[in-house]
């Protein structure tokens, strides 16, 4: 018993000198950075009456625009248009049939006038029709070789460095961290833990029907071309009271699409922390808030300011955008 | 540096000191207990062949008739009969109304014959129409209340003490643990934590829809009349793939109800571990499997004699069914 309580010591000592450490430094010094070092300060403080027992420390994540880009447009749009284009070989009707036709021609024009419908035949024809462990493969080798348009780089080295610290710092001080996407769930979990360290079960997103079948006596699961849950706006919150069964203390978003999971995890007792990332380095990443087609941040902006939640500057705040 | 290195020894040593023991002291020594250590042992050897690394350590329980009795009914059906009867007062229509009169007059014969439709009239008028917060305080305060007809205790503590040992022995060698069942996912959430040790976020059930409202304000999220998802056969290994996005390495049920996620289990690469609770003992608890209508196991029971997976003879291998 004297050993291991002596155990237990060196292992408080130990961790006290972890949080001694500054593990955010991408971040600025500034009200940003406070803001978050405070929360974490009081909610870890056994003393304080805003602490909160380590089991119910869960932080959720949007994605796309929170801990990677999303411009010029979703980068899993890129992954489904660089899909239908490897799949045309086999399709010679798609050669006349939007919006199949506008992706194989490059016709952005007509791409964007197929509208939500066009969008959601080409999402089926990427996404389903394989089993789940052939669908990971696929987005698993595109991940490690597609690059980004612009930057010419994978899409996991477009990943915020000062968030992907975040992330780090809060599961130091046992926060159990969770993305909470609009994004396909199945196309988020083959990468995110390498990348981010959540794991597979800790990637809430949008998904497509499955179905159990028996190929050769083996059971798989197809997926199906039919939608099963847009993770999006008020699907937020109810999908994190499914996954999760929690309610967040802490949420980071960056556009109107996380509003209802920001004012759901706000709406709880005790403390709690709602982040935005505003867009504004239109030289290191990009610009865009009230108007953009993409990520939108228009009533997120004005709530912010009423409820006093944390608003990143990305150019003020953040030292680099992306790692090295 | 040295300090750290101490320390990690020291938990080390402390670590291999708890395997030593015997952490399922209730089972009987014999083919079953020997099964589960044994595979146990070899995935947690390193220099097994057959070693998996924690992260992947996922082990799926069924909940009725697995971690708890099932019989005479489904406890949740007591708790909607139970709920029913509470709420009668404020539906004086149900004196007339099927199957609510059949409820009310304790008339079982008359509540069969309403067969599923009724079921479901039972289930939605007492599991819909409130907020995921007061669901949650009502089953809490049934949960810690209401008692077995046959036993007189809390249904908490008809939970079967050889599953708890198993739990917590496969916690103790960095599995992580779900529950996988039929039953309601809101129902179960509110008492796992404290009876199984499993926390919310590692509970996956049957649903119904939830919706996003606001009252004065604040979010909250209503409980709709509507089935969102069945947990059952075929929907386990979807749920599974769902909520967790990894493919369990163990898995541990009862009825047919649990097969398929059994077969998906141990269709998966590597070493793999499937069991079936069989109910044998008509003293202690109950006795039923081929014909039972409610946890039938009986193509279960052929596919785990040609599979060669573990059969649990309860009144065999267990020195004890419930705790004390």
């Amino acid at each position: 018993m004297k050993n291991i309580l002596f155990v237990i010591t060196l292992v408080f000592a130990f961790a006290s000198n972890l949080s001694a450490q500054d593990l955010l430094p991408s971040w600025n010094d500034g009200n940003a950075k406070k803001s978050i070092t405070s929360f974490v300060e009081k909610v870890t403080d056994p003393k304080s009456k805003s602490y909160v027992k380590p089991e119910e420390r869960i932080a959720v994540f949007d994605n796309d625009g929170t801990l990677w880009s999303e411009q010029p447009i979703y980068f899993q749009l890129i992954f489904a248009i660089d899909r239908v284009k490897a799949l045309a070989k086999d399709h010679p009707e798609w050669k006349t049939e939007q919006p199949f036709k506008a992706v194989l021609e490059n016709d952005k024009e007509a791409l964007v006038k197929s509208g939500k419908e066009g969008l959601f035949k080409l999402i089926m024809a990427s996404h389903a029709g394989m089993t789940t462990v052939e669908f990971e493969e696929i987005v698993r080798k595109w991940i490690t070789t597609a690059k980004h348009p612009k930057f010419k780089k994978l899409y996991t080295e477009l990943v915020y460095q000062p968030m992907l610290e975040l992330l780090t710092y809060l599961r130091a001080n046992e926060f159990k961290t969770y993305i909470v996407s609009g994004g396909g769930i199945e196309f988020m979990r083959p990468w995110t833990e390498q990348v981010y360290g959540i794991p597979p079960e800790q990637v809430v997103g949008s998904s497509i029907k499955t179905k159990l079948e028996f190929v050769d006596g083996n059971p798989v699961l197809i997926r199906q071309a039919q939608l099963d849950f847009l993770d999006d706006k008020e699907g937020k919150p109810i999908a994190i009271n499914k996954h999760i069964g929690r309610r967040p203390i802490a949420a980071f978003g960056n556009s109107d699409g996380d509003l209802q999971m920001l004012q759901w995890t706000c709406a709880g007792d005790g403390a709690r922390f709602c982040l935005y990332v505003h867009h504004t380095d239109s030289e290191r990443e990009w610009a865009y808030d009230r108007k953009s087609h993409i990520g939108k941040l228009d009533k997120g902006l004005d709530e912010a300011q009423v409820e006093g939640w944390t608003v990143v500057d990305m150019k003020k705040d953040w030292k680099v955008i992306y790692p090295n």
